[in-house]
């Protein structure tokens, strides 16, 4: 069966793997948009969580999901995806020619390419489709989501993903959507230390935090963190945001392809392990921004 | 004779000491708004250049400078500050009681309050009000002025401050216009090389470094200087800007007031060191961006 | 067939594994001791020339060592190790109950810990045991030797251990070898790093770097990379010692292994990503000491 | 009066400023040795203190130094030398032709440069002449001696610190000695760093620490340090040795200078930043080796 066999009918039936803080929302905003939505998770309460709140819709096994022609997959790690599409019993030795498999977990770029070339070989198309926005991003609509593999592919999974982004891009074959959300983490964590730092800085030199902030992100020291999460950082309050624990796993991922590519990550590597000291700290469910705990934890 | 003796008219004459990149047009926009402005800069050559450019003020020695009661400074570093200011012959011993200098010279916590004590001592306001904003902002008379001083000070400053800042803000008593200098700077720093990093990383994983910067600027790692240095950096261009050199002159003085203050500046200390290899590489009047040139100079 | 049942007489007939740098001479001082040496390596060239240096032993094929009570191997990495010994066509699937495997390869703790699962499962002994002392210590018979197990089998391996070893210890259980391996290049990562800074300031600063070197190495700042390691990299002769693409390799795990067992390790993380910039100047092969180029290349 | 005019007699009478920690059992050596020893502390308690200790010699006013033609100084940084010896009041301005001045004090090689112009300008000998070997090196007279200065004026003050020191080097001129401590110190600086992170890792690794040290202090990872410090680290016990905060004025003093002659200092700068954290914990006059604090402080 060619690609241009399945209906476009058979397009509004997809199977979402992976309920979790952002799978669920955006899964959510499928079933809302009126397409017909059959959910699987791992441990089952999640799944029937997500049914009493999207009634008329259901929850599949991962072997009922063989026969789908769209798949959304948004779960934790290369592991998970392994264990989900690769081998024998995995979903891309079953799907009909022609399906659409689109991944939004952030992984490596290497498992991104592991599960294009499994899908390629059968006909079917895959998206690696990281997002940026976090949970709040999930819940309004409002991802970014950065996408790999080929054009026609992407311009199918469009249609499913502007349900809940405010932006899609491919940026490259299979891996690419990975690799930029590698550079979104890697931008983002050097600048979160340096706010960290800032921010303590002015503390103990006795200035008001909110004033020396007002006045510094008019210029060239603004940033998204800078507006977003100062307020809470001079609070030390942190329970928000994205957890500790997942940027480790997205920096060991950055560090991992580094290590490959040849990239020089000098800040982004102490900053991680900065982030193990938050960890230590028993922050591995704060927000990013609580790398200024490392220095406020020792004030008292 | 008390500071409310110095009539309105006293304060339409002005000093403006030190005519470098930033001093020259901020002189100029206070001669373009009417004010009487006499200039002095130790080499003569800019004060000539600068008359030229605005007949009808003049140039002064320091010595004649003695008597005016409103000086403005813009110059290199404490030192300076000390030679113009301080000891037998410095400005500080002469001025009238009353009389008002603004400091705008990025320089330490300390000198500032050096000369806000011999200020004091003889009745004379005194504001240190480093400016952010860049060559761009001084020539555009929109720079944020970060002050520290004494509120009455501060309110007559803001009357010639206005004419060429779009902010200007009292932090706190003095030296605390130099300490939020700093909180700038560090801000700034390991945010650039965090920015250099991922656009390094894109580069060496074969991605489209436009593409990556137009989508992960929409989120959560956006920045002004990734918003307004992306694209110079993605071509190597370095040549405008803030200089490494003056970048290394403030995170000295970071680094240093953080030695007394118990301050961490971890990723501050390690970029300044790296800020270093660029000027090994030759660029020490090269933008601040120009740490992307420690990875890609390697690359041939 | 219980432990005690393999005759002493079994233990003389050994089969190594791995004839690279390092285990070509331990295999070869096994020989010299008088113990039946059957070597493998994947490329059998390498087999081919140590039986020439060693003639009356033999080559064999990996089935062929599933009959073999006493295995050692000295390979590349974890996957080579899981190739070699797991899995159904794997030795430890097929060795006879009381035989003995000593693994000298640097790996992950993890891998030890699953080698010795499978081997206790079926009543082998296993010991990890990676060493140091680099390819000199090798040929002179001179390694340290750091294992992981239990008692009864190392002192079993002590026996093999002892022809090419100044010095074997047991560590605890299975991993410990590898984890004590992993201390060890902690320690020196940025040891080596602060002789290079230490060297190139005394360079720059204009001092004769061999004087100060002699001076220094009298008192606290002196360790066996400043004794043994400054003549060369003062020379900025580096082709010879351990590489820098193994020290990467070795780095790799101790940071994987400290994401694990929450060790933070800031200068390790860092000079890891310095030893990439040594790699990307041409110096994968180069001795770890070479940290040092990252500075002198930019002298030119 | 020229050099030569001074009888041998004359530098049997010495000057010693400074009885700290380290200036008081160096003056005492001299009184051992059969020297007439006049000293001076800014605090005069431990001049008293001294003087019950060597009855038979003087304490005196650094005004009545000024006669003498052998001064010996260990006192605590720049400034202090500045006030002893610099300026109309300054000792160089008053002691005859002929005399020696050494400085055991660590500084920077800029004041002991300006030392020795003053010194030069009046017919004075001057040699920097910092030290290491600690307060027990101090004591057992048996510290390291770094110098800087002219050759005949190292000869005159080698008859001097050989009651002190096992070992005394010429290794440039003056600020040489300086400089060579700064080499020593950037040596030290990252190596306890990496040493901490070694018996770090190993603690939260759960091995033996004391086996790992004996292990791989017997190769490439063997220090000084290692050998000398590893048991006190591992007890957490830093009530002893060299201390942090004198440390981090020397780093200041590498970190400044390395400013001005280009070197590159990337794990000294960020170790200097670790050591404020210990200062932070309390640890200002723990050993140096109390970096492992930073991580064992927050094992509970």
């Amino acid at each position: 069966m060619a690609d241009t066999d399945l209906q476009n009918e058979d397009r509004r039936q997809v199977c979402f793997i992976g309920l979790g803080v952002m799978g669920a929302p955006m899964a959510g905003h499928l079933a809302t948009a009126g397409l017909q939505v059959a959910v699987y998770n791992r441990s089952r309460g999640k799944a029937e969580a997500w049914l009493r709140a999207h009634p008329g819709h259901s929850i599949v096994e991962l072997r009922d999901a063989r026969k789908m022609s769209t798949i959304i997959s948004c779960v934790g790690n290369d592991q998970d995806l392994s264990d989900i599409y690769l081998g024998d019993e995995g979903l891309l030795a079953h799907l009909p020619a022609g399906a659409l498999v689109i991944d939004h977990t952030t992984a490596s770029a290497d498992i991104a390419r592991q599960l294009n070339s499994a899908a390629e070989a059968r006909g079917i198309g895959f998206i690696d489709a990281p997002v940026s926005g976090g949970q709040q991003g999930a819940i309004n609509g409002a991802l970014t989501v950065m996408c790999g593999g080929q054009e026609p592919h992407f311009r199918q999974a469009q249609a499913i993903i502007e349900h809940y982004a405010k932006m899609a891009r491919l940026l490259g074959p299979a891996g690419s959507g990975q690799l930029t959300k590698m550079a979104n983490q890697i931008a983002i964590a050097g600048l979160i230390e340096s706010l960290a730092e800032s921010i303590h800085f002015a503390t103990v030199a006795g200035l008001d935090e909110h004033a020396v902030i007002e006045v510094i992100s008019k210029g060239a020291a603004q940033s998204w963190q800078m507006e977003n999460r100062h307020d809470s950082m001079i609070r030390g309050d942190y329970e928000h945001g994205f957890a500790v624990d997942l940027m480790r796993k997205d920096l060991a991922i950055c560090l991992d392809e580094a290590r490959r590519n040849g990239a020089h990550l000098p800040v982004a590597a102490l900053v991680d392990q900065f982030y193990g000291e938050v960890q230590q700290l028993g922050g591995g469910r704060w927000d990013t921004s609580s790398l200024l705990s490392r220095f406020s934890s020792r004030k008292d």
